[in-house]
């Protein structure tokens, strides 16, 4: 008997269109792309939107100060008026890793520090009962573990752990270019369930930013890069399967 | 006197017509493809395609958790409803390998581990009677055995050692472009009597999903690169070859 | 609620525009181009137009000595002609930062070294009031840094204090390659709030010199690639938001 | 006075006209291509051509199964049908060198065994009074002997003792891109008397595979790419030198 | 109050005219450029045109024997008929460093060396009263400083000790591509107050020669490339500029 | 007074006429290509050309069999047909340097190797008489002195001694691709006096061969690139230079 995919709607406009509906349940899903290109508040959003549905969220700032991230996507969409309540309810968590101490201890052993982290991370989802998380970012993750085979197998040990927490997630990447002709995969990228990226294009005077949905495991997904924008209410995306519904 | 080739059938539409019928008994075959060209899905299917003609064939998942591979599989063809009886007649056997120590362990030599995964495999292949396998993915492999020559031979005697069992087999394979224009071979390419490439290739809005064969020993294969689908009934691959047929 | 962005105005003709008013208070910006895109004299006429506009700002030169930046900039803006008042007032510091030590020290470990720098730019900062600093260049603090984590978890604490002290700032970096097709990104690039780039472009005869925000944090930013020429009265970005403004 | 050159027939159709008739006695050539260019049928078609001509030749099977190059020459070769005479004849020789010991035994120093497989090589070539050979693959040789240096050093020595055993031989060599633009010339390249690559190019939907002769020493060749086809009576390569005269 | 710049005249036509007058005092000037360019002979014209203008200037010959360098420039310019008379009377001074030493010492620390060379250099500049000064080239420099950080750091000093002395200098410094749209930067290329290239362009048949001002702290430039030829007479830089002047 | 230039002739038919009538007496070029392009046999001819104009010339076959070489000539030149006569009186003379010793022991410093090296051949230069001299080719060299720096310096006492030695000569060396757009320098193509280069380019079918002469010092030389042939009574360099002379 086929089994009925059970999805997770980011609420974000047009990416469930992309999404055929959202993310399968427990997939954790990196969402990669260069400075400027709006990683952070994409992934924001969709803890935001989750919040407002009753999804409890935890977004982990592993780069910068909670209240930064905080007073940020108060400034990109001033029409989240309800920020602050969504954050006294618990419903919206914004946790600040302090994981100086792994990266500044840099002669010893970290691979300890990242089970700590993930550890920690583990009691908080488990004690809100959050079925949602954000990590932002990788990069500060290799800061803790520098070998890269270690890294590997730490990025699939918290995707098994998160998987197991039921958990739904998106882990915010670096790239190092913006074309979408340049892209490249690393070998993290094989390890989670989807995979989105956010490109910053153009030869012409004027760069296009637009999304694409690299890798979905377990459903369906649109092959289309599709144009986006940030605006005071949100991420718009202007998928054709978006315009199609909408 | 010419030897006829004895084909195993891989079951998947279009594919066989481009293998000229299938692939060549006992050859092992590298199925290379970046996140979310469909590699596991494909591997799969051409486990489930076998075991509903009758031959036994075992899935290593050594990256996730089998259960995920089968609920994804499902997921992504309805149409397969009949899985879950070709894993209880053990026609089709999910394997999940728990190769954490090797990996946890980088201090010591894996050297070892990556041997007695092999002869686990071995000892599973044998006892099962199977004749198809899928290892998913050789990135997991990697992650054993660090260095690259060492890698490489332990890549050559398992092949030989999958060849000596009478096996065909599946391995997938992690590219790091999506696009064909930039395919680059690395060494154990040399090593397999096959390889398969999926792309997802596309300087336009759209990536098209396109399969080439660019080696299979013993036999004649389509020197074209053919789009593929994937479908609620399992891979579609466009061949020209299977035009003329069907 | 939403909150309002409270704005620093680099005062430089046409980026305002580009940046819908100004920089995001704290906000600390990479300002990145090659040799001879006239980084050094951007970053000096935004503390000159701040200065003149009452903001106290430290110009940390760490590869040249102070005098000769001063020299420059009067070359290059001859209309500029009360920078001597603005330094002598204590508006416009130029503090040239003395690194030979920790880059001659090449077998220490100059972590201790670039801490101690941190530190003291801190303390002129608080003992002269300033809000507004650049530093100039992250290639003289690479020297002193060498391992590539070190160095960006030095950039990281190194953001952090800025922020801290109030201070809003530019650092100014180079990029390997004049052509804006050629941008690739680097790790520090994302920890700043903000980056822009200075181009050289042209397979033509000609070079064109044009000015592109990549990131802005909180707050919005023109995604257009806009030329910009160094006049006698400053630089002058010819932005499409400044050209209906003005 | 001007020395005739003294040629040895490849056999293969089309071949032979591009080298002006062949190559000369006692060069060593390389025959690079990527997987699936069909480098080791080629080489085992000169062998089988030349055998039939009554010219002992030796195929040392570096890297697969002595019965698995029979079996895969038979299957792509049906018309060849006294492939089994030859070799019982001993003008056709199929030997599988064990270079594992060479390979595994990582730590100790290879040079050695190296030496050993040369010394053992030119044992045979001796006894069986051959005057062709081929080596299948030098990536086999390559595992042996790690640090470039030494490898060239050892490449070097291995075509100066076929030299001075009279033998003209193949040297099978993986180039990492199948596309002919992206031709790249490795140093051990330089040492061989004759180079000749297999492409399988195309930006096009279909590959095609096509055949260079890069340098012939001692004689003159031809400076045209031409495609090539593997039928079930052998390679035919369709140079315009094969066209004139046939 | 706005600074005069005072400018130094190359006296190479055309060259003059693309620096509005000439170079700043005291710049030092990178002359980036391929074998063949002419950065050598270049570099010679400069002294050469100061020499009779009555600034001594010292040319230091680290590659090659200081009467090749004489005689070349003889060969290349035949008009320069006074080259010995200037000579003679220590206008213009072609120093041999010799710096065999610190590069034999291979295993030595060649810091000292360097440091050493520069204080010998200085010593010469300052009793020859000279302001002008040719370092040929660059890459004799990284020879005795291998590591790049150290090298860096001592180019530093160098610029730093060749303005404290009054001088303007060219060092001539070598690119890897003879093409403008391959022109990538060093970290050393952003320690200098000047940067030119000259090119070697062109898909064609014929190579196209070129100059380029990329950078020239304290003044402006032009910012085209212009084509120049080698005469009898010496350089003839075609600039727009030059053009407009004549 | 402007110097005259005494210049060498290669004797290459279209060559000379190139280099506006031959190489700068004691000149040491670099003769760079791919394998196939003909930079021995190019080498050659100039000793032969030279020796039957009465300028004694030694080969240093520092890879092949000098016999190898000699019989190479032959079969290429048929129309030479005075080789063995010029050998014999010792106006041609091919050495064959054994630098299997330098090379074997990797473990030891071949710094020393080296020195010994350029020792015998000066030694045989000055013995002989000779005025002209021919290095096939820098790799083997490379082979002794395998760090870079040490490399370079090598080449540059090599370079000085030669020219004390009043020897004008061909260094070959080894290119990495094919084409004249992807042609890069290494630091030792600096340090020669003069520079050639064969390509066998070409995006077409066939490919076609063409000489560039990409530095000459102390004199000038044509800026095309011309196609070469080789024929039976030697090179022929299709040069517009030459095509207005003949």
């Amino acid at each position: 008997m086929a089994e009925s995919v059970d999805l997770v709607k980011t609420g974000i406009t047009g990416l469930d269109a992309m999404l055929y509906g959202g993310i399968p349940r427990e997939n954790q899903v990196i969402l990669a792309g260069g400075p400027g290109a709006g990683k952070t508040l994409l992934a924001f959003e969709f803890l935001y939107r989750n919040a407002k549905m009753g999804n409890t969220g935890i977004f982990f700032a592993l780069e910068e100060d909670p209240k930064k991230i905080v007073h940020n996507a108060k400034s990109a969409f001033p029409k989240f008026d309800d920020i602050d309540d969504l954050i006294r309810d618990e419903k919206l968590i914004i946790n600040g890793r302090d994981i100086s101490e792994g990266i500044l201890d840099k002669f010893g052993e970290s691979n300890y520090e990242f089970g700590r982290i993930v550890t920690d991370m583990e009691r908080l989802i488990t004690s809100k009962n959050a079925t949602r998380a954000v990590l932002d970012s990788s990069s500060a993750l290799e800061l803790i573990v520098k070998d890269p085979t270690i890294f590997r197998r730490s990025m699939w040990s918290l995707v098994a752990n998160f998987r197991r927490l039921g958990v739904t997630s998106f882990l915010t990447s670096e790239i190092h270019s913006p074309d979408r002709s340049k892209l490249s995969f690393r070998p993290e990228h094989f390890i989670f369930d989807g995979m989105m990226v956010m490109y910053q294009s153009g030869e012409d005077i004027k760069r296009i930013r637009a999304l694409e949905v690299i890798k979905m495991r377990g459903y369906k997904h649109s092959f289309v890069t599709a144009p986006y924008d940030v605006t005071a209410g949100g991420f718009k995306v202007l998928s054709a399967e978006g315009a199609m519904k909408d």
